[in-house]
């Protein structure tokens, strides 16, 4: 099965291989680029001249195309120059429909943004395991349950793989789709991989630690003398 | 087993989702994390215009919320401008009782820090273990004995997580108290996975590694050559 | 088995130690590494003056020598100030056959860089595990199928390692080569844990992610704001 | 077993806590610790003003201490500003007898400094896996043979952890040592833990990955476009 699995997985790799080498792109590659992307260029809308970095992990399969990338979180300022965090951070997963060979429709295109609670069942799965989540948009509005998405991860039978799967229902515009996107070992691998890179970095736990001189993380040593107490105190 | 606590965790994701989503907050949200962070701003007491960055990852449940968050090893100089570690870091849990349905009192809260050996222990941990930790505030003064904290990590039966429980018993005040959190597992994959991205971080390992320039990485590198001669070097 | 394959490896670092301490090197260190470096050199002929780190982990066996390490990605710029990944980073195997005890042929060398997703199907790898990857340099030119390469990832019928195998048929050269490196658990683990550490790398979410003040991450950090909207926006 | 080492580990905690909770230290402290980092002092005689971070991970136990700390690589320059591995890093290993109740002898210390791929057999243990290193200084020169120094990992027993031993026999000196410390799952959780993250920084990789804005990561950028004709370049 694995060694079944792999030979699949590169002979897939040896055609086109638009999924990991963009230098041998999709002919529209530029184009759905770009639809990854809109999210991203919609936020620059909000600021001039900001630097963003595109780099999603895309996986390009015949009836639909899956994009992750990692959305850092938000800080807000308090008290004298502190900072928490405003808005946690998710992984960004962005469903693209195919209409037809290598070409997406961007147009088309579904989001489902993974909490850090959702990465950790996606890091939590074994070969057999799967995992289903549920969004409302509108959750807690007066729109409650007009708009509902599933994402869900099902494993192939064979042990080869997932099934990443997105159902949209939107009772306002009347409309029901649904995307699936068959994942390798080795794709899902990867996302595995990345998103444990990316958990504390969407949690902020990387501007707590990483120790860039003159900021927080050299400041905090001083004021840590105080800390162990602090297990005790009331 | 894995399917089920799958969907259990998923819908709790979707209702509220006040584990990780705090932009649907629960309404005592401000205040509640405010509370969470008392221990920092105690610290900032300690100096003018720090920056602190607050990103606890929060659990919050039925009886209990828990809140962790790492807390960064000082260091002091020693020596021609050389560094020590002067207390280690550890990973800070917070523990809120809930006095209402997503409302948490922050003045009954209770911290228990993890060291870098029980983080190790917590790491290491399979499905069906179980941990146990005692601290005593006190050790090693005239009142060791006089408070003692218990922090115990046990299995669900169905494997779908753990209950995180800690109790304290302080002799002094003649009080005793026990908070109990149930965790999914893929909340504890979380703590897992930041865990092992916090312990290099809270042991003071960045500091050794991350090659800022001009410190003492690329100073090392000058030194270095003395090295190997040292394991033999008496 | 494994602490048999243990004892052998151990011996076999033992033996000059060739594999890992560059400070007692085969005495045509100096060639052979340069030879390892050669797509390096080649490189630096297209700017002046660059800081380039050769830092390749290196097994060095009795029929022929595997070098491993990333290329990073490069990124272009478009729009106001913005970047995209325009060529994705990989790890880049070198190997070089032996022409005597220790001695390698840096003019026979041969590279095969491995895709984030293949990179991916290493580090799925069990014990019993095999993987294979194709590829083409001519692929979708007119030269395709001129010539082939093929990876090759087998275990020791005893799992106390893989033979890491090359081919390259090129049928313009009239040229057949293989290329085969037994590697121990040890250093296969060395490659997994530093192909983890290098994944997210050669993807390029570390410029996502690491938090430079005055890059990227900061400001993200203004225009996230907009973000979870945008799951839902069309 | 898993669960008695548990509180086997959390009682020994609870006692002292020497082993990783310096605020409360063994009350030769100080002295101690002076003595884990002459190996540091020694090499700052070389530089003047040099900043060193000493955060060793000890383990203070009855009959020796051992501490771990890793020691980065360095570079030479070479060419137009480039920069190579001069002599890797490794993962220092510094055994003490103890001479007292918590009091150890940094006179008598030894140390043991573990290659990357000695690292990746350790990274790669199982519970019930042993590992052995041999080391001779004076490998290749003419007292080759004359000092021998051995470190093995054995597990317990009841799997509740590994006992690590370093024999030194000096042929010159007329000597044999041997240091055993045991370790517990959750102290060895914490070396594989901190060797994972430490392995990439001590194969010099960081400096290969890390974007320091200017310098190679930046700069690699540039060349790479170069690199994908080079799998196939001779």
């Amino acid at each position: 099965m694995m060694k079944l699995s792999r030979f699949l997985n590169s002979n897939r790799n040896a055609l086109g291989k638009a999924t990991d080498v963009p230098r041998h792109p999709c002919k529209w590659f530029p184009r759905c680029l770009a639809s990854l992307n809109t999210m991203s260029c919609y936020a620059t809308k909000t600021e001039k001249f900001a630097d963003r970095v595109f780099a999603p992990y895309s996986v390009f399969k015949g009836k639909a195309a899956l994009s992750v990338e990692p959305v850092l979180p938000t800080f807000s300022k308090f008290g004298s120059g502190n900072l928490k965090v405003d808005r946690r951070g998710s992984m960004m997963l962005t469903f693209l429909p195919a209409i037809g060979e290598r070409k997406y429709d961007h147009e088309k295109r579904q989001k489902f943004a993974l909490s850090a609670t959702e990465v950790g069942s996606l890091l939590s799965m074994g070969p057999k395991d799967s995992c289903e989540f549920f969004h409302d948009p509108s959750m807690l509005s007066s729109n409650a349950g007009q708009v509902r998405k599933n994402l869900s991860i099902k494993p192939h039978s064979d042990g080869s793989g997932y099934f990443i799967s997105l159902s949209v229902a939107n009772n306002i515009l009347k409309t029901a789709e649904r995307f699936t996107v068959p994942v390798t070992t080795a794709e899902f691998t990867v996302l595995k991989t990345a998103c444990s890179f990316a958990l504390p970095h969407i949690m902020g736990w990387d501007r707590l630690t990483t120790p860039v001189p003159g900021t927080l993380a050299s400041k905090l040593s001083k004021v840590d003398p105080q800390m162990p107490d602090l297990e005790w105190d009331k």
